[in-house]
């Protein structure tokens, strides 16, 4: 791979997460460019002008500015050549879970996040009660979808690690950090030590920090 | 392209529509394969085998299985080669458009359609007014940001419709079903107008009916 890699967003945001796990378990460095939404950073002309639509992550690389962390995703593991299999079949089958975990996954888990930030004052958010009792029934469902699938699997979608896995497990990450301990799912637990066992594995806050940084490969 | 498409979902489901709509604009004739939610058609061992998720749609074609609409875009975009610029910076972009539907557009205007059948009591939905309240926040936002791309541009991605296109166009669709005038986004309006101005292009319930049915190209 040629030329550097350059990550904007924040270590609270989940799809920011999944996008520096995959670069990081494929032993590609890149720079870290932290965006501060409490001081509104998303919100500056030049953050609004790189990022499209005013999310993070965002990743720069060769000229190329990428947004949408499941897309990412995919450019990653097309360019570094890592957690992709070359079978169309297969590839068909990763990009199903993926638009499931933006369809089920990601966003109930997502949202447990919030609500514990919320609940120990860490950022103003407060989430009505009929919220967070919706946000409990669609994490309960999408997560016994995985366990199920997982009674019989290693893995997503074959025998070794993809990065449906990378896309999925990261949600994990974040309903752990938003105090879910998910006894309930345990082929979700198991799947989920996998993962973290894997060379390069680093957690949340020890891959990211609220400030810029070099991640050495 | 060989071997027939079988299609199985719901007139109710947007994006049981969305693959139906690519693959009338494709001109590719398929079979049509009612699942009624009503009657638990979606529940039955057959059916389950079938959808791993145990939602709609479900094209079946040449042996595949596939899942997430979506996925099958991309799928049919390949395989019939249409609605898919080769370039890989397109490409790029488009799937940035996919999740970004997944993730912002589909679940509010969609959940919009829910309320109105709701509404009128042609199911029996309910939803507490705080989601009701969340819906049309996020739909509205959304919408915002679709709209302000769309000022300068003709399609979401380049000068052609692509797939991009057919899957937040369907979004419009169902939020129109839904009783949403869409008046404060012009240009989301101007846009589908062109987006229904293709040839074969057919409304969700000129498209699909609750029966099963051959549909030609």
């Amino acid at each position: 791979m040629n030329g550097t890699l350059t990550l904007h967003g924040s270590p609270h945001s989940l799809p920011t997460y999944r996008v520096a796990l995959m670069m990081r378990l494929c032993g590609a460095g890149f720079s870290f460019r932290y965006v501060s939404f409490q001081r509104g950073m998303h919100l500056t002309p030049e953050f609004r002008q790189l990022s499209r639509w005013g999310q993070v992550p965002v990743l720069e690389h060769n000229g190329h500015v990428l947004v949408q962390s499941a897309a990412i995703l995919e450019y990653l593991a097309e360019t570094l050549g890592c957690f992709y299999p070359a079978d169309p079949e297969m590839r068909q089958r990763i990009r199903e879970w993926l638009f499931w975990d933006a369809d089920r996954l990601m966003p109930p888990l997502y949202a447990w996040y919030g609500v514990e930030l919320g609940r120990r004052k860490l950022l103003p958010l407060a989430f009505d009660p009929v919220l967070v009792a919706e946000f409990d029934r669609k994490g309960a469902a999408a997560l016994g979808i995985l366990d199920t699938h997982l009674a019989d699997e290693r893995f997503l979608v074959g025998d070794a690690p993809t990065i449906a896995d990378i896309c999925c497990y990261a949600d994990i990450a974040f309903a752990r950090l938003g105090n879910r301990a998910l006894e309930s799912w345990p082929n979700v637990i198991c799947w989920a030590d996998r993962i973290e066992a894997l060379p390069g594995f680093a957690a949340p806050f020890e891959l990211l920090a609220m400030q810029d940084a070099e991640i050495s490969s």
